[in-house]
């Protein structure tokens, strides 16, 4: 035990308990067993590391990223960490994305879809209080902080679900280590993946798409990174029995024309009973359960199904039916959606093409407006990229509940321009 | 600004303040500008910085060490976060060791030696709570605690001194970094450099002899690291103008005889006194001090001018002055220090000679006996590596202020062996 190698740079190694030896192991990038991820894994639940501890395993996963059978063991561990649901059936699948894109409201169209083919989808959502998340933007339609007798009968009734895992107790450990890596905003590959899977496997779930949004402005800018990250998640999936396709899609401006928790639900809404469709926004949910159904071989032609099943107004039917079982209002309308009550708008102030939305400004100026904890504050993006505008035309809208707040985001909107237009002048920078 | 290049694995940079960028700008190993270091090193001061984000600026350097280039700016904005202090004279030298043996108590050796020989040794010891340091043991003699006007004042009178730098503020923010280091028991070199040498630079240093102890054991374990680390040293010493030598010394086993704050205290006292000699204690201690004479050129045989000074009793005289100018009993004897009131006696069961004296295991046999807190706790070693000892030898004497703790570093001992016999049983393990 004493005769542990030291290197240089570490203070000799001190007899003491296991926690502490795996841990070091772990820093020191060496390849842990099972049963010392398990010790790792009960420590940091137990409390046992303290948060600069727990730092230096985000750290280690940054700078020398597990490798996949690492992967496999982690994942493994974080599921023993916590509960386990099952459920009846055969095609127990889900849907998920590693998200970075503004906008990206597809789960509250692609669950529908999916549940109204006939196969089972109890989509969960982690809770986030940083971004503008899944399950804050169901909360506007019904209950999501089910417990997992809840969700069983919720499944029974309506074949999908939009959750958050807060009752689930889903690899809790995981949770401790998200809640680091949120405050160092950083979010290791290898952490992801086990993160994302072993909150899948502890539901259950046998197929599975996964949304790699790509491109400048989101976590993954390049189709080589985007297609590495693929496999990484695959080869773990399929080492414990997930069977996962990965999409990677065009991430580089916002889903749909609105960001913000009220908007997007009243955006999802909107589409599911077939007005005014955003190509963006239906073109991606539809391919992502188009790939679920090829992927279980109920369809050679996935995507068309899929944009059946939406236009149809099966998808509309159904997500009421969610919606009912959930504890919710299956009659809600779109107006009863309350959004910010200030306004303010930015004008083009030339003609030409939107040649770039900036993703990381967008949820900047969102962020400013009050989102996510004001749920109505937020915006809309009339021109996406590519589409023609003319001198005038709004090409930003704001919302928010607070005035303040909303002239915070209208000026940082002014200063810094998110929308591009081509031959508009960005900025005047004044000289002497 | 919001274009800063992301990659995988990060979440995508928000718009914030410059402590954030610059420590995410270190936390991806990109070189910083030196004012990029002082708003690190100011913002570690502010706390501006969480605990977690502290560890991964000691994860970074773990890592992903520095280059000598940015260890020099890193040593310069440690620097500028504190105050420095001017002497008079030009040659104004330093001792400081990289720790990790035990027993190491030759600065209160060098430092008398060298001052003694006119020039001025201002050292400065950490204060440490977890390891026997130099402070603690000269704290037996004097008071250690100096304000800068203090020091100045006691150098001028007795051109040495042995102090802490708890009233100094001499590169405060490198206390937080040590502060998270010691928790995490991770000290990378790059940042163990900047914090020596800038504490030195703040102290005016001109002159100055690092002890490296190298080997099994001890923190730096082979020649070639040893080497490595010394160039480390040497190239960013010479960028911030101090003119440092280093010396790799023999680690694999305790200095002297001893181990224990007053134990060691004691042991210096009686060598500067002439009796009972420890060669390895004189022999590194006038290595060390003759290293200085030579490399300021007083001489070309720095040892023997040193072992003079020593054997001539000068040294003892100086030592004395020092004590006194420090505001201690100059007449302080061997007897007035007192150790640890119960005891325990390990013998050899067999006739062989000391192959090995395990560095850890002594550090932790001390530890539960109570050191340092407990400042009369810790060891007698009567026979070193290389001695012949005989069966029913004491080959290990045991001090303690609390019965209870003796008896569990005793027990400690005598199942984990940290002195080897070659021909003794070390250990009966029993079948069923």
């Amino acid at each position: 035990m004493h005769d542990t190698p030291s290197k240089i740079g570490e203070t000799p190694l001190q007899l003491t308990d296991d926690g502490y030896l795996v841990w070091r192991k772990f820093l020191k990038g060496l390849n842990l067993k099972l049963d010392e991820y398990r010790i790792l894994c009960r420590g940091i639940i137990e409390g046992v590391y303290s948060e600069p501890m727990l730092a230096t395993i985000i750290a280690r996963a940054y700078y020398k990223p597990l490798k996949p059978d690492e992967i496999h063991k982690l994942t493994m561990a974080f599921v023993e960490t916590g509960d386990t649901i099952e459920f009846e059936g055969k095609y127990i699948v889900d849907k998920h994305s590693i998200g970075g894109v503004p906008g990206n409201k597809v789960s509250l169209l692609v669950v529908p879809i999916v549940a109204a083919a006939g196969l089972k989808i109890p989509k969960t959502a982690t809770r986030s209080i940083t971004t503008i998340g899944t399950a804050e933007k169901m909360n506007i339609f019904a209950p999501v902080d089910l417990t997992a007798e809840e969700v069983k009968e919720v499944i029974k009734k309506a074949g999908g679900c939009i959750i958050s895992t807060r009752k689930l107790n889903l690899a809790p450990v995981d949770d401790v280590l998200i809640n680091i890596q949120s405050k160092l905003r950083i979010n290791p590959i290898s952490l992801m993946v086990a993160s994302i899977l072993a909150k899948k496997k502890a539901m259950n779930i046998k197929y599975m798409v996964l949304d790699i949004p790509q491109g400048r402005g989101t976590k993954v800018r390049t189709m080589k990174e985007a297609t590495m990250l693929a496999n990484r998640f695959i080869m773990v999936s399929e080492s414990i029995g997930i069977n996962l396709r990965c999409a990677i899609t065009y991430g580089e401006q916002p889903v749909g024309h609105t960001v913000g928790v009220a908007l997007e639900a009243r955006e999802a809404l909107e589409t599911l009973q077939g007005g005014r469709p955003s190509t963006s926004l239906i073109e991606k949910s539809v391919g992502l359960a188009g790939i679920l159904f090829e992927a279980i071989g109920i369809t050679s032609e996935g995507n068309r199904l899929a944009k059946n099943i939406l236009e149809s107004g099966k998808a509309y039917k159904k997500f009421r039916e969610i919606i009912e079982a959930q504890g919710g209002n299956r009659d809600i309308k779109i107006d009863d959606i309350p959004i910010g009550t200030y306004t303010a708008e930015i004008k083009s102030n030339a003609n030409g093409y939107v040649v770039q939305i900036d993703n990381k400004l967008i949820m900047e100026v969102a962020r400013r407006a009050g989102a996510p904890a004001d749920i109505g504050a937020g915006l809309i993006i009339p021109y996406k990229g590519g589409r023609y505008v003319r001198e005038g035309d709004t090409i930003l809208k704001i919302f928010s509940n607070n005035e303040a707040r909303l002239d915070k985001a209208y000026r940082f909107a002014l200063e810094n321009m998110p929308i591009v237009i081509e031959g508009a002048v960005r900025r005047i920078v004044r000289g002497l």
